[in-house]
């Protein structure tokens, strides 16, 4: 695998660098955006966290907005925001925001046109970080964190995949896609209608079936506008109240669903994964 | 004067908010953004740096891409960020993204048409303090940084008006415009051909003629692109050095001209700023 690199910003003492490449199992060329934190620069293997994007975002959101690049370069911990769906002109698309480029939804499309590029679960659990690993100064730790449709990436990677990661957060996740209106368009569209194929990609289902876990922190702002609607924490909370998973859930007063919100809080994401990561 | 209230997030426990009002002085509607941090909730009036911008930008950049607000809210110290230029359809303009609306250059024009609107200088240094001091929970105690243009800017208002300032600082400045493609091209199309006028506006030339002055940091990227041709650093030390002006510049290795940039040193120059005002 190549990699291009496109831009290289110098960040606290380390570097947020953007790359494009050939994604194998998405058959597009791909963005991604890492940032590389000071200790790398004397040849130290970090661990990584990987940051999964909501809704119409690319491989910039996450690295021009959240100000995690502070943090991670004291502890010593690598970042990387891969884009939210596969890319281009020949890339099967929708009119509307939430739905084809930029709308991913972190699934393996089995319905067509969608079958033939998105598969972005694949992606971030296998094509990403075997890409990352085998060129970039990183250990094989990773820890996964996500806003919104990120968020439910990121919970549904790690609930069924925990040896994959050390520990998974999100900022007003998704939590019950199956029972939500982003969810539903999405999932028949990328699935078809087996509702089986869904449940797969539910947090909420997954977190109820779930023995033991990994350690998981989720915020959820207030004043959120999709709260009831699309993101539905108290489903999430019902199924680790039902099964004993260890997740963190809190409610932050006032906040909403923007890069305010993840700001405000992108400290405590990191710090709590530290915890959970060998450097 | 009245306002109205565009946006409210809230972020590290304070609002950022984005409001238009009529401004006099520049004849025209203007948009800025002012962060309230937590003490102003408990009605503690708490003291203000202004932010001014570079080209290209808007009262959004610095709010989105800064990280100024985690430190500004630890301080206690409201950050306001005005727009570069008078806007709207009436407003002079031109074809290029380094004259007109969203490059004010923080003067009073004199030349038409832009003598209709374009008097940045006096709003930044009253119009709109005092629209802030009569709104929101703030003192009269005002420090002044920026960025590019906005560093031109920050510097020149405070040079020119040290008894409204406690302190200024810059990343990145113009630092000598008269001596520069960005500066002479601005100068002589909002001034007209009297170098006597441009050298109101040139922060090494100020510097040079003032005895004293107000704390001064100002931060410089070794990797910027702009460095030699337009921003000329070694213009305001070389001034400095000469007239016993109180300026510490630091050249940092690696940086360019982004919010990257920013973001890396922005505690630094809060810290700095808190350090003269009171709080």
């Amino acid at each position: 695998m190549s990699l291009e690199l496109k831009s290289a910003n110098k960040v606290f003492g380390g570097w947020t660098k953007h790359y494009s490449h050939h994604s194998d199992r998405l058959n597009c060329d791909m963005r991604f955006a890492i940032y590389l934190p000071p200790q790398t620069a004397q040849g130290q293997k970090v661990p990584v966290i990987y940051f999964l994007s909501g809704l119409t975002c690319t491989d910039e959101n996450f690295m021009h907005k959240a100000g995690a690049q502070r943090l991670a370069a004291e502890l010593g911990i690598a970042l990387v925001a891969p884009d939210t769906s596969p890319r281009g002109d020949d890339v099967a698309n929708a009119e509307t925001y939430d739905l084809g480029q930029g709308a991913g939804f972190y699934v393996n499309a089995t319905e067509a046109p969608w079958n033939r590029h998105y598969h972005m679960y694949d992606y971030v659990l296998k094509e990403l970080p075997r890409l990352i690993e085998e060129t970039f100064p990183v250990s094989d730790q990773r820890s996964i964190f996500g806003h919104s449709m990120g968020g439910h990436g990121a919970l549904v990677l790690a609930l069924r995949n925990p040896e994959r990661y050390r520990s998974v957060s999100a900022f007003s996740p998704i939590c019950n896609p199956v029972n939500c209106p982003w969810g539903r368009q999405a999932f028949s569209t990328y699935l078809g209608d087996d509702r089986g194929a869904w449940e797969a990609y539910d947090a909420s289902l997954l977190m109820r079936e779930t023995d033991g876990g990994l350690p998981t922190l989720v915020d959820q702002g207030e004043a959120d506008d999709f709260l009831d609607e699309q993101l539905r924490p108290g489903a999430l909370e019902a199924a680790a109240e039902a099964s004993g998973y260890p997740l963190t859930l809190r409610r932050q007063e006032g906040y909403d669903h923007s890069y305010f919100f993840i700001s405000s809080f992108v400290d405590d994401h990191l710090r709590f994964h530290a915890l959970h990561l060998d450097r």
